[in-house]
């Protein structure tokens, strides 16, 4: 094959959806296009004409025709960008939030696009961080421990209010009209894939992490659904599909009316869709055991693979197929990360450090850094519990706080910060040892997201506190590179493609060459700091005292 | 007697001392001076000619000089704003800082003031918050506790680097030619009484709380001092005195010299030295027991009166006629409260809250307040312990740190800046209950200092807390009324002052009419925090997870 040939990743984020154009030989992103959603993240009231539809809190929704325009305003900008024949295109892939999932007709029409549904919340779209349906997680947890269900331990032993039936059972409690005239619910990774190929897919990688499938058990059993509510027995076969196509798989090919959409050839071979966290694992060269990817940013996902399936306290799930075909894919995380430190630089930062970071004309994220990066570990004499957004692993508890000790009037923001990101660290250190507690090995950290390139600092921090080498994807666009990556073997290698991930992250996926180590030094402070850790964490998250439970009540009780 | 007249009271604060003039029939504060001491708190090198002598961390001395200084530049600015004839000036008293102690020959002269000695650190007066004893005071406390000392109980089981003999003992450990040179140990207190009489006197009040004086036991035996060092055996017959004058007596009269330093007339009585927490409290109408007087500034001291001697956890002392003739002090305090609030205000308020402020023409603390005070108790649903700068009661340990507990993402600078008010509330609800505890009633609670003035919101919180009524000082200089309530003591009621600090304070101290009282809603709820506030407190403060003195140590030895 003489001429080169491309692939596109799409990346469908929270607020917008990103394409980026990726060469097959050795995986360079040659040209990138945004979409910022016209109408983003719905959660006040509804984009309609008329009257008002106002959303009770806790809603978050999307309109799904941001992502038909995100098709249509960011393809054609790659390949006018590039230069590129369509032709040469030879495979998509995209990746989603998850889950972020819809009720459609039979033919894949959302139900909010059709007038008589237009102006039911329930009709649109549930975006990931929808987190109204509280109340039916509570009474699938309640249900499944009753009953004994087996799949409940592949999710550390509790399922979220984010995920699928969660959202689907709101739906039938709240709009039981709704819920019936859904031909279809399905996870809007899942319908892009659908509207590019005219087939409807469903991926191993939401239907696993989201809506408790395995390769081995299916779904949970129609009895299970039926004991939640008689409506809700036969969901699966009548709503979704028992069909599910590992990561890895085909899912069709673009239609002429996709076609037209995007610039691209009619049947060009498109992947079965993935979700952002995991599509970044082979993008980060992760396609084996023992390395730990790590997608630092607003909060972490970590992402690890396995020979064998294991039960690790406190992890979001863990599928087989779900990330790498052939091997189980272990996630879990920690729900704040960069999310604290933008609090703190929002709530706790004086006007002298703006005031300086202005003048030097620095970020105040990195002037902080600086300051702290002067310190030595242990020298603010602070600890913290990274606990401002809950704690998902291990504890899986969102009613847990954030704590700060060892303040004195000597204590200065740049101390309080570095203790921020420390605290992070041992987050992350926890969920470590409790997957090497558990037989899955752990050897070497490789980070990508947003967080790795703003700051050394902090992943200095986490090698030291991990006492583990830590890499860095060279990807400017981990996730979107994944899904390039997926569609390059969508394409396969007669195509110009590549016949696995295995290969396809071998030639397209590098590392930068730098490597953050552990210095000796720091790592015997930290080892010490971190039993202090764990001790804290232990006693405020296992019950030894529930104050925080607690203020959060009566914070509730008095609002 | 047709004219009226006068007391001066003279407070000699940390950075400067100031006189009030003052009405004998109702205490109105007619005129007041300050004189910033020249020197100040002298904490980097001596003020003295020559090659520079500097000083080690953690010392703070003074000049003196700066408090006869006092006496010539604020009582004539006194007479000459108030038009007022010195021959109607009937009596001065004088609070200082304790224990601010120094060698002196003699004649009263400071060794400092000597040629030989002026380049000498350990010659010059040591100020309370010289810090640099504590190897002095550990030696101090584990020998009392090995001999089994009585007093130690007396002062919450242990004393303070910042006492008199723990600051002997360094100048003996560290400068014995001082020590041999100083014929006299003094208080500063009874020095300026001194240089005002002629007359060397010893006060009850510094003498009981700060030199382990009792009127039953006296001071520790020389056996006891013998054991701290053999050369120290007879340093209360040798440098010190055993004649105690109780607080309310009087010590002399003016002399000829301070008549000209003062334009007072030779022969005005001068009442026995006091100190500046002690003397507020018949200043603030306290003289019996049940009210406790709370000086609330950059700490909280927390004095009460009682009929029997007690033992309270953690209080500073116990001191028969320590405050008034005849009952026992008791005096209890809070390490950082004013001090807190100001380190969040320097370190803790975003930029834009400091534009608002700015805008609004506001102080910084009213901005938070107003803000603050638009919640409910309970609302911000955090928790602090206010341990910033240790906690003096009742746990009596300096290596304790702040903690704060229920951060989340949303939380703002004044739901921080309220929690933190609330941790001082408890603090001291910690300490009135130590004292119910043990015998000694608390029913009432006065305040006065800089912080009742200024937040009307906290003094509201300190009422909630603690459930009890709180009213106000009407003095605006609290110490200087007492001092010129004792001057007129001292006077007498036959040259037109008062037979007894009792009857002055009925004649010349007086309260608010503003009265802050438990609100019960509040209450509820405080009550409920106030149980999660002391199982924190005594997790963190009496031993269950000693992370802090962990934190501290780790501290230390890294830099």
């Amino acid at each position: 094959m003489s001429t080169n040939k491309y692939a596109i990743g799409i990346d469908f984020g929270t607020e917008s959806g990103r394409a980026v154009l990726v060469g097959m030989k050795s995986g360079e992103e040659i040209a990138t296009a945004v979409y910022s959603y016209e109408n983003s993240v719905i959660d006040k009231k509804l984009p309609v004409d008329g009257a008002p539809v106002r959303l009770e809190p806790e809603w978050a929704l999307q309109d799904p025709q941001d992502y038909i325009r995100t098709f249509q305003q960011t393809v054609p900008a790659v390949l006018s960008q590039a230069g590129v024949d369509p032709e040469d295109v030879i495979g998509i892939g995209i990746d989603f939030t998850a889950c972020t999932m819809m009720p459609v007709k039979n033919d894949g029409t959302p139900l909010c696009a059709l007038p008589d549904y237009r102006r039911h919340p329930h009709a649109w779209v549930k975006l990931w961080k929808h987190h109204a349906a509280q109340p039916e997680a509570d009474i699938i947890n309640a249900t499944a421990r009753r009953l004994g269900e087996s799949w409940l331990d592949r999710y550390g032993g509790k399922i979220s209010s984010e995920w699928f039936f969660a959202k689907a059972l709101q739906i039938l409690n709240e709009a039981p009209e709704i819920y019936a005239a859904a031909d279809r619910l399905i996870e809007a990774a899942d319908w892009v894939v659908w509207q590019l190929t005219g087939v409807e897919t469903r991926n191993s990688c939401t239907a696993g992490y989201k809506a408790m499938w395995s390769k081995k058990e299916g779904y949970p059993s129609d009895a299970f659904f039926r004991e939640l509510d008689p409506r809700m027995e036969k969901i699966i076969d009548k709503k979704m599909s028992r069909a599910i196509c590992p990561i890895g798989d085909k899912a069709g090919e673009l239609t002429s009316r996709a076609a037209a959409w995007t610039g691209l050839r009619e049947g060009t071979a498109v992947a079965v869709a993935n979700v952002d966290a995991h599509v970044s694992v082979p993008a980060a060269t992760v396609t084996e055991p023992g390395r730990m990817v790590m997608i630092m940013g607003t909060s972490i996902c970590h992402m690890l693979l396995g020979e064998e399936e294991r039960r690790v306290e406190g992890m979001c799930g863990v599928v087989e197929d779900g990330i790498i075909p052939g091997l189980f894919g272990f996630e879990a995380g920690q729900s704040g990360v960069g999310d604290i430190f933008a609090w703190f630089v929002n709530n706790g930062i004086p006007a002298a450090y703006e005031r300086e970071a202005q003048e030097r004309a620095m970020d105040i994220h990195q002037l902080l850094e600086e300051k702290a990066a002067l310190q030595k570990p242990g020298q603010h004499g602070l600890l913290a519990l990274d606990w401002w957004n809950g704690n998902r692993s291990v504890l899986v508890d969102v009613d847990l706080s954030g704590l700060l000790i060892g303040a004195t009037l000597g204590t200065k923001a740049e101390d309080i910060y570095r203790a921020l990101i420390e605290a992070t660290a041992y987050g992350t250190r926890v969920i470590i040892e409790a997957f090497e507690k558990n037989g899955v090995g752990v050897e070497e950290l490789v980070a990508c997201g947003g967080l790795p390139e703003k700051n050394k600092l902090l992943m200095q921090i986490y090698a030291d506190v991990t006492g583990r080498n830590i890499k860095i994807s060279a990807a400017k666009q981990t996730p979107a590179l994944g899904s390039a990556m997926f569609g390059a073997v969508a394409a396969g290698s007669r195509a110009g493609g590549y016949g696995t991930i295995f290969e396809a992250a071998r030639r397209m996926a590098r590392l930068k060459d730098e490597v953050y180590q552990p210095i000796p030094a720091n790592r015997k402070i930290y080892d010490r700091l971190f039993a202090e850790y764990v001790r804290l964490h232990d006693y405020f998250g296992r019950g030894g005292n529930n104050v925080m439970k607690t203020l959060k009540r009566i914070r509730d009780e008095v609002s």
